[in-house]
């Protein structure tokens, strides 16, 4: 996680550690869903899949098909794939039982946490170390930099 | 990149708000890395070849094939892809003339640039927020995270 490459030494004066810091996180986010992905054998597009169904409840094909631009046949075959997985299900509607949703799983939810345990670690190593009176600060800074 | 997804709600207690602004973090990192992916038309395990060659110079194939645990043929194919697309250039060795090595191009490393441009954003935001008495406090924690 510490690692420095290249990039962040030739782009960024010494000076500016802001940046390296964040690049290495940065990096360090993007390592964990490779990791989690090798672990679960899904590309990063079936991974968007999954995150997308786990934060907005089943979801139809079509509607699938339409948020992440991609065509019938193709996602019939990757919703196969990572039916087969296990990570997501076809399920009958309960409002119309002719339509079919796609669920995720409680292994696609497991694999989630999973992904999310970085957050956790990431938040008790800030916890563990920011006192009291500068954890307001940065939270306050977080949520200016993501709003 | 403010949006609250479910998982936020309903994983994570009204008071952890530091979980929930670094979900969102990282959630805005890999929406500009999927973003810089379909720009640039390649997946992630492409974006991954290229930044590794980008970041430790000039690869061998066989090396490649070995760090990301692909066969020969279908890195073959994927390097022929992301050739194609002008983001890596096959070039003959200095040292040794019949040997090849992968290197990235102009073009690739732009991508980068603009992948990285989140970075300068990110800091931009921090640096014009952060008081001057808070930022040191804001890096050693960002140090301790990375670390």
């Amino acid at each position: 996680m510490a690692k420095m490459s290249k990039m962040e030494q030739s782009t960024l004066p010494e000076s500016m550690t802001l940046e390296q810091e964040l690049l290495v996180m940065r990096d360090a986010f993007r390592q964990h869903q490779n990791d989690i992905r090798q672990k679960y054998r899904i590309s990063a597009n079936e991974m968007e899949i999954i995150l997308h169904i786990h934060d907005f409840g089943p979801q139809r094909m079509k509607a699938i098909g339409e948020k992440f631009k991609i065509k019938f046949s193709t996602l019939t075959s990757l919703v196969d794939k990572i039916e087969r997985l296990g990570l997501v299900k076809r399920v009958n509607s309960k409002e119309d039982r002719r339509s079919i949703l796609v669920n995720i799983t409680k292994k696609g939810s497991r694999m989630l946490e999973e992904y999310n345990d970085q957050i956790k670690v990431i938040a008790t190593k800030i916890k563990s170390m920011a006192q009291n009176e500068t954890l307001p600060g940065l939270l306050e800074t977080l949520h200016h930099v993501n709003s």
